[in-house]
């Protein structure tokens, strides 16, 4: 019995292995819940397509940020996108040493710095665009594109 | 300057804390951004909701699916709670500490536990689903109760 149950789980592959049939209990009443597990799913597939690149989805968040922002403080930054700063340090410390983005020590405050792409980060930033639409894609598959569409006027205003 | 900056941010409080005006650019196409920032923001709103009984989301997964399906595995519900098995190793650790589940060696696999609620979970439950009740009334309270039933909708196959 042991044996042939793992080797059917085996043959289903890994994202689709079929766990056994458990109830969800009441955790059918919580949209955290369902969230969370459609947020993880996005994570993996988003890390897996953009293994290439080594880019993870807090960075993307960053490179695109600085992209649209350029100048603004690793404050502003921070505050925006909800990253605490310890953690938002280590991250652009990351960036900069792969020469992706430069800080540069702001006129009005010494101890704050303004945030640009460098020029090999806009260079970059094109390859890890691409295949973050193809993450999208996968997304849009994953869920229905009509669902994919409905979800993101949905969420849009919580930012 | 920076003493009044300081101090309108502390009056607006930590939650509606407006963010300088920064664009998103093109993290507006990529449902993720969103999926994430709501999850965040319920995530919190529930470990400070439940912050009198010291329980986290993942800790309540764990209750409920064991309340719904008492007996089973740690491994069948890791598996389907998606949470690894170390992590899960520690969170029932955490659980069995608090005298709130059980694990019992099972007939058939020596290596395999069955979980059970104890009659102190049980009754821990109670308070805790009526503080996860109000986490979810404010939730509703958040994102307007339309919205979070057309997301419970939309969300509810992707377990």
């Amino acid at each position: 019995m042991k044996r042939r149950k793992s080797v059917a789980a085996k043959a289903k592959g890994r994202r689709n292995a079929a766990p056994e049939k458990l109830a969800l209990g009441q955790l059918n009443r919580h949209l955290g819940y369902f969230l969370r597990r459609l947020q993880i799913w996005v994570f993996q597939d988003f890390i897996q397509t953009l293994a290439p690149v080594k880019v993870r989805p807090a960075q993307y968040s960053v490179l695109l940020v600085i992209e649209a922002n350029p100048g603004r403080s690793q404050a502003a930054i921070g505050q925006m996108l909800g990253i605490e700063r310890a953690r938002l340090a280590r991250l652009l410390h990351e960036l900069e040493r792969r020469k992706w983005v430069s800080r540069r020590a702001s006129g009005t405050d010494g101890r704050s710095h303004s945030l640009y792409l460098t020029e090999d980060g806009e260079k970059a930033l094109v390859k890890i665009k691409s295949l973050a639409e193809r993450h999208e894609a996968q997304l849009a598959d994953y869920v229905g594109p009509k669902r994919h569409g409905q979800l993101m006027d949905l969420l849009r205003d919580f930012r």
